[in-house]
């Protein structure tokens, strides 16, 4: 992707952004507040900005007269970045340098790391579990005509050096056809055994050479969100991918209000047709996109929580909800995709990431299979935040697991104006430190609607660090701004957009119940981390990288998600983001069958660790109901920012 | 069962049968022919006989006047014994005794050789493939709340001492609904391995102690009939048994007609659903009658010849038909009885017997594993006359096999008044030495509507052996009796029954067109035992012992046979009678795991031969289509009696 290098003064900071980014998105990743409460899109005319050298591209509206747009002003939110641009940001007079370059850190997203086919490869274990051989067969004759399948079996063995091979009654059903459709020339989808000892399946017979033709599908079942990826077993490229909401989201937000309706007459099966509705459409979309044909699909990888895997085959989750929290099983059985209801080939095998407990689920465990932490000798945090927020420690010696009850607060849940990460959801923020006017970045650049859970946290973040709010999440009431008020029901709260700037006619704005809610959620992973790690007799300092997953990870600015005390106070190079984990398991457990093979001692391996029944966990979780922590010593980076702040405050007199 | 002894005069023969058996039943087991030309039912009342000592129930009707009553006659085919009794026939006067000795030989039905559980048992072969085990689980609790599946592996583990377990998808969705009721005291059902290395399969769990309750059935689907038996898996007793037709007679008579019907569009399908249908019925009929759960039936093990195999799976069977003859496969995979529509429980799982080729099927490996003789010393020589005819030699170290192209005739195909053994069917047969009037018996003593194959076997042999047909099978047109006739076509034929006496309204006719379709069925099969024997180097003298399997063996008249050429002349006690050998397979297999393993081995160690490709076939054949071959010295009793008959005829000028 091409980029361009804008310069912001009078701050003085420069940023590399990517062409057809806005102005407004660069400032942000730069640090630099512009003010615009209407989320972009024109509406409010309020986030002028001025070119000093180069151009961009659009950036005019009604809102500037002609005379604005001659002397070189734009709109920041609608101006698309072509070139290299130098950008004046009209501010307040007054106001030092210091303060300037004080009120906004940059953006520190996670590095992201890619974990992809030729980490495999060059580790020897890129072998799928299935395989398509092309067999070339002898005619049967009077002198040879023993059965089709002891024909196969017998060119399984000479060619393909295939042996304890079973076949499915599907497979048997077309033998005779396919083998002479074309004189006896065929091929041949076996899914491997997991341990070498156990027995080829053979799936699917085709007449013909369709050994090229090798697929895979994977798919994560999030709470909320749904992803589907199809594979080339071959070369482990991604042909297709499609994401969509889990459908069963009409049917509860969370884990417990599904098992909750699954125990409501028909509720199960009605839960199991909605989440096989989803993946259907997904798998539908994808294929409509590609060449490939569902025929050639030999397997589908699927990951999820205990509760959605459970809804998937309609297995009772009433007891994952109920102490002692007892899931079915922890290794699934594979079977046919058509048991099911998935609209597959007959031959189409389902392959399940197996779970560790009611909360350490299928999606987990293929996060920790799939970035391979559990082969590695580093020292490893691994923490999904989604829905649901889990964390697992250890390397390839030993693994410890716990859930932690974090609520959807980062999901939008729990929020008053909370909502999920789609069109007009303020999803990035910033705060001018002398009117406390705010600075909303929506989604799809339209009014806003609501605010999703990257907004959520960089808000509050910015709000503490600032000083608008306390290490409770409780309003500075004397800033003089009329944008903090006492809401309808005694609750303060902040106007983040008013009335005649949003789209849902009524003003969107962040209360001090909100602030408590993100408070929880986050001590909830905080503690979860910290319980577990003094669990296993270790330190945070011990910990040599922190993976990142989740739908929630992929936007985390960690130096806010820090200040929150959502994460620990580390070096950020030492935190890795790998996005969907889940996904990015099914995948490669769809490609290697290594995986298939280590899983099993993974989870046995992975000591699961129930939170509420550890007694030092509410403790932890209490001195984790601060900002960033009853204990700002943990965090000593954040401790040196508000002092200085103070200081400088103070001199200032701001 | 009660016996009775009935003494016949003049010929001063006694035979004890059963207690409510008809005279006229008697008379034919003693070898002493009643003129009965109407099959009995009191209709011609021809078949008068006097008794002398003693008394039976019935035997009187309106052909009796109150005279002849009171002088002790009475109907032979309406008189029930009661006890013994001495009886007088009306015999023609003049006729010496020596004649009259002569004339019929007492039956020789073939010993019932009965395996049952109890030689499984003295060899310690006595362990099903199905164990159900009780188990009382701890329940979980915060300590231990290790998945459901994980529990009750490690139950079966330390009460079970069952490793490499593995769980059906239906038994998981189960799991945790059944181990609560009852606090986790569970019954679960455990299909073992073949071989030990292999997994243990549970296929079902119920709450609470079911462990005793622990069934399986047993089915032979025989190209004409189907059987079924229920089985205990504990004892080994039979709980139930039923048999009807297959229907899929009505879509043709034989194999390749039913293959035929299986090319046509939809076909494959509608006889897959009708055997089923025939199956369901059946399993209904025999539940109906026992106070045994359909959920308590593990498993159903299935034989049948290839092509019913085939179509009960709905796979094409139509290679079967074709050169090289190639059948789909040896061994068939297990599956849930559901999957091909059956009407048992979810967990029911479907065992199939393997098959060698495409005419040595499923029904003859389950005889030859039934019977034992594969892992005997002894060299056994297996017959199995259905629709079909099939034939094994060999012992422990090796087996042999072929497929005679009988045809149907002993089931009563391709003879003009060819039936299926059912009601007013002719099944025994006599004839007067003088007048050539018959003495006919038939299946519910009802007017004869035709022949079924025991008739028609027992008329052949006795008329050949009596003179009235040449070793060609044709009549001696100059006995004087009027039964003997040209028919319509010029074809020479015998008057079983008049018009009058029968129940369709036709003469009953035996013509030398239907004695020929005999002798080409029987010397299909005598030249195929002799090719197959001369095929590994054998002579018939050196076979130790000779098993009969069939619907057709339960009735045949061993010497009878032998006069036919069908058998070769062999001590009657060498030969042993196993009944339905494909039903007796599949109900020995569903109640030793050993059959299941062995069988592996025994279809790899049966050589089939095709007789159409071994050249000395065709000129056994040839030599065979004579009564009882062309070389008479190879039956020295028969040609003795033939030699000792000609004397006396001449001497007595009969």
């Amino acid at each position: 992707m091409e980029t361009a290098n804008i310069t912001f003064l009078p701050h003085n900071r420069t940023i590399s952004v990517s062409k057809g980014e806005t102005l407004i998105r660069a400032a942000l990743q730069a640090g630099v507040h512009i003010n615009a409460p209407c989320g972009g899109g024109g509406v409010c005319g309020k986030c002028r900005v001025r070119l000093e050298e180069g151009a961009v591209a659009e950036g005019i509206s009604e809102r500037l007269n002609e005379e604005d747009v001659a002397k070189g002003y734009r709109l920041a939110c609608l101006s698309k970045i072509e070139g290299d641009v130098i950008v004046r940001v009209p501010v307040e007079s007054g106001i030092d340098a210091a303060v300037l370059n004080q009120r906004m850190a940059p953006r520190h997203t996670a590095k992201i790391q890619a974990f992809d086919i030729s980490s495999l490869k060059e580790k020897g274990l890129f072998s799928a579990p299935v395989d398509k051989i092309y067999l070339e067969l002898p005619s049967p004759n009077a002198a040879n005509n023993t059965p089709d399948v002891s024909r196969l079996v017998s060119g399984l063995r000479h060619q393909g050096g295939l042996h304890k091979l079973e076949l499915t009654l599907s497979t048997l059903r077309r033998l005779p056809a396919e083998l002479r459709q074309d004189d006896f020339r065929v091929t041949v989808t076996v899914i491997k055994p997991v341990r070498e000892d156990g027995k080829n399946l053979i799936t699917n017979i085709q007449s013909g050479d369709h050994s090229a033709d090798s697929y895979a599908l994977a798919v994560d079942i999030g709470t909320t969100t749904v992803y589907a990826q199809l594979i080339d077993l071959h070369t482990g490229e991604i042909k297709g991918e499609r994401g969509d909401f889990n459908g069963q989201i009409s049917y509860g937000e969370d884990v417990i209000s599904r098992i909750m309706y699954a125990e409501s007459p028909g509720g199960l099966t009605t839960l199991q047709s909605v989440i096989i509705g989803t993946i259907n459409r997904l798998i539908g979309q994808i294929l409509d996109k590609s060449s490939i044909n569902r025929q050639d699909i030999a397997t589908i990888t699927i990951a999820g929580n205990t509760t959605m895997t459970q809804l998937l085959l309609a297995i009772d989750p009433r007891h994952i909800r109920r102490a002692p929290y007892v899931p079915a099983t922890a290794l699934y059985p594979s079977f046919a995709a058509q048991t099911i209801g998935l609209d597959l080939a007959e031959h189409t095998m389902v392959l399940l990431c197996p779970q560790v407990s009611s909360y350490i689920g299928g999606d987990i465990v293929a996060g920790v299979m799939g970035t391979g932490i559990y082969r590695d000798d580093e020292l490893t945090l691994f923490l999904d935040i989604g829905t649901n927020a889990e964390v697992v420690v250890g390397n390839k010696d030993w693994l410890a697991c716990a859930a932690c009850s974090a609520g959807p607060a980062f999901e939008g849940g729990g929020i008053e104006f909370g909502m999920r990460a789609s069109k007009g959801a303020i999803e990035d923020f910033s705060l001018d430190p002398v009117t406390w006017e705010p600075m909303l970045v929506t989604i799809g650049d339209a009014k806003p609607r609501g605010i999703c859970g990257s907004g959520l946290l960089t808000m509050v973040a910015l709000m503490f660090e600032m000083g608008m709010i306390d290490n409770t999440g409780k309003f500075n009431r004397d800033l003089g701004t009329n944008r903090i008020r006492e809401g309808q029901h005694g609750v303060w709260e902040y106007v983040l957009a008013r009335r005649d700037a949003t789209d849902i006619d009524r003003d969107i704005v962040l209360s001090e119940t909100d602030i408590e809610h993100l408070i929880r959620a986050k001590a909830a992973i905080y503690s979860g981390c910290m319980t577990l790690l003094s669990e296993v007799g270790l330190g945070m300092e011990q910990i040599e990288r922190i993976v990142l997953a989740g739908g929630f990870g992929s936007y985390i600015d960690l130096e806010k998600a820090m200040t929150l005390g959502l994460l620990p106070e580390v070096d950020p190079d030492r935190i890795h983001f790998i996005g969907n984990g889940s996904l990015l398991g099914a995948r490669m457990s769809a490609l290697t069958n290594k995986i298939r093979y280590d899983v099993v001692e993974v989870i046995k391996k992975m000591t699961n660790f129930e939170l509420s029944e550890t007694p030092s966990y509410m403790s932890n979780y209490t001195a984790a109901m601060f900002l960033p922590h009853t204990d700002i010593e943990k965090f000593p980076r954040l401790r040196d920012r508000l002092e200085a702040r103070k200081r400088l405050m103070a001199s200032n007199l701001i």
